[in-house]
């Protein structure tokens, strides 16, 4: 009768299990490299977007003005926020911060693989730091995350590239050139092909002789040859994604950092190093997903000078990934126990099962006054581990059974006791 | 230059840390009871309440149209999403289905202490059975979760009442009442003078002697006179609810229910038992949360007869009762490790944090390129239990320093095999 919005999921149990599982272990990966984390406002005023973002992004802004005639938006993406809340609070807090938060964002754009309007990231970022540790570390979460989720080298890599480079080597070839247009164009160098890539760089103030020229160099990974054919800029920037390269490796994960100075992200806030992790097979043909270092986004929010860097993870996208590769966690619920209450019994089942969650164990028990059989495939359908059957007969003995669900093994044991001293009581503990 | 929305908050570290611990407390019950989480659209088509639910919500949702001409709204609560969920995949699930979830919510309300138009709320509901069993271990659940949170009998009690012993006393004195205005009315019983209380009862049809002696029933806890006053609908209501209050004798939480006639819960779509929590303390003088049975909803919604029973406890009213009650969780972050660099030791400190991350640890390490104070004086910030200081000197003789930041003890350990087989080593282990 009612339909859902395109665009948008609905996550029934075992496929939320799956997803859990692996938010959870990007989180505790940020957790242990001391992100601390925040929540956010869903809503904020549109114009955060309209001011700062490119075209793209307000384009798809679910914006709307509210009851109180404000021009407000369902946030697209995180930077903007916590850009302000830096501005708001920065001052008094110790630097560097480091902030990490999962939470949905939504963009009205073209529903695919992978790509939804309302879609969940892990955001993470680090502000007040300028230091090529900072991007190393953001780049160490990263590749932490993947290969805690049972990804190798063989399965993803980080294209790695800076802001700084492809800005100013586009001005030593065209000192007139429309920096941000030509960054774009790169930013789209893949999707589009080669002689529309080049009409785009012309349209941005590009000789096609110099467009041919920065391509080659654009292509390929020769930072020195970039640094040659660069102004002192460019040797900046390729020494500032030199260190951060160094940087990397002390962190351990420079084997999944490839050079790729044709990754440019979409988003105008960029300054230095930027990245994107692709799946090395290909199969998983989109980014799936990108960070980079924006120093100048909170003094132009309005607060003091703010160097900052960040990556969030898509989890759509990363689920792809994970799938593709074969690591993607189990879609199923599972369950330690189902207490069986058998005739007049609830208040000692209830004994048991409350007993048995205050160890800390996932436990359920009948709520549909069914049947011994009916509870059983009820059991089994929630993937329960161990059933422990409390019937009247038993009970008068002093006992319960205790039956496991894998092998059919089942054996008593006393009531009173149980489950007594035991953590994990199972089958094999009274057998 | 930005600012937040009126209505919404953003949560910084140390008051997110405090928010995430009653969040993981309150699932973690859940989790044990076998509730599985589920997650869900946060923007719904505006018709799902429009239709369903009472004017009050309907005022105050943030709705809009979309960019593909739709009207949808930011979800002002869960029920609606989750009998749509029911309706489209509820067949192919095994009853009980048990689903739990924790996100925001949003209403343009006016805002006051423990209310803001973005709420956070972990929602709990049981669909596929009507037996009392349900509805009681939604209470203990519920009750589990407060006590968990530190909270005794002492700190609050759950009004429980039943919307058919209320709809049909009413009846039993006027049969040509308007229910569900008089349910309103007394919804509004505690917040408005006995006269106009009585004139909004007269408006939905009742005479003045009925709306009192009607009054005097439901202003008591008396189920025998109630049942004695009322027709067979509220006997069996009556019957029911009591059924109820026994299961939660067999569930343990018995002790936490107060008979309250005159809780009618404001949402149209309850059907049986309703509840509310209140500060028996009565500092915190709102709901602070509530729950209730609603049979009806999933087949209005154009699915099978499927009774449902759910609870909504939300975070910002749990906030002020816990920090009434004194058992809040302090706000603060918290680190295991901060791994100090002095000199050029980034690789031999990064290969030390990475080996303690390894352990599930809390790790910093330097990021701004910083001396020896500055570092310390950070890790003092974040509340850093143990230092271990890399240096240049120590290196030499082939030792890191561990030092612990209470007493500010320190002592060496050999860095080559640190932290070794030590699961969490402090300056104890090497003392």
């Amino acid at each position: 009768m009612y339909e859902r919005l395109k665009g948008f999921r609905d996550f029934f149990p075992a496929e939320m299990a799956a997803r859990r599982a692996v938010v959870d272990t990007v989180e505790d990966v940020a957790r242990r490299y001391g992100f601390r984390e925040i929540d956010t406002p869903r809503l904020e005023s549109a114009e955060m977007w309209a001011d700062k973002s490119g075209d793209d992004i307000v384009d798809e802004l679910y914006a709307f003005e509210d009851r109180g005639g404000r021009h407000v938006t369902l946030t697209p993406e995180l930077t903007p926020t916590v850009a302000r809340m830096v501005v708001d609070k920065g001052q008094e807090l110790s630097k560097p911060i480091k902030w990490v938060s999962t939470r949905p964002f939504w963009r009205y754009e073209a529903v695919q693989q992978g790509r939804f309007r309302e879609f969940h990231q892990t955001n993470v970022d680090i502000f007040g730091t300028d230091e090529p540790t900072a991007d190393a570390e953001v780049l160490a979460f990263a590749a932490d995350s993947l290969t805690e989720l049972g990804l190798t080298g063989e399965d993803f890599e980080f294209r790695v590239s800076h802001r700084d480079i492809l800005g100013n080597l586009l001005e030593s070839f065209e000192p007139d050139v429309d920096t941000r247009a030509a960054i774009r164009a790169v930013d789209k160098r893949a999707k589009v092909d080669y002689d529309e890539y080049l009409d785009l760089l012309a349209a941005a103030g590009m000789e096609r002789a110099d467009a041919e020229s920065f391509d080659d160099l654009v292509a390929g990974d020769d930072l020195e040859a970039v640094a040659e054919a660069g102004n002192e800029d460019v040797n900046a920037a390729v020494d500032n994604l030199r260190a951060v390269l160094d940087a990397a490796e002390d962190f351990g994960v420079r084997e999944f950092c490839d050079v790729s100075l044709a990754t440019a992200r979409g988003l105008d806030y960029y300054t230095g190093v930027v990245f994107e992790c692709f799946d090395s097979t290909g199969e998983v043909s989109r980014s799936v997903f990108g960070g980079g270092r924006y120093d100048d986004l909170i003094e132009s929010f309005g607060g003091q000078p703010t160097p900052a860097v960040g990556v969030a993870p898509g989890h759509a996208t990363l689920h792809l990934l994970c799938q593709r590769a074969g690591v993607y966690p189990d879609e199923a619920v599972t369950t330690d126990y189902y207490v069986l209450s058998v005739g007049e019994t609830r208040p000692e089942a209830l004994r048991v099962a409350r007993d048995l969650r205050e160890r800390g164990h996932v436990v359920e028990t009948d709520l549909n006054d069914r049947g011994f059989g009916s509870q059983l495939s009820y059991a089994d359908s929630i993937n329960a581990e161990t059933v422990v059957v409390v019937g009247e007969r038993d009970l008068e003995d002093g006992n319960v059974t205790v039956k496991d669900m894998a092998s059919g093994d089942e054996t008593t044991a006393p009531f009173e006791s149980f489950p007594g001293d035991a953590e994990r009581p199972t089958y094999d503990d009274f057998a």
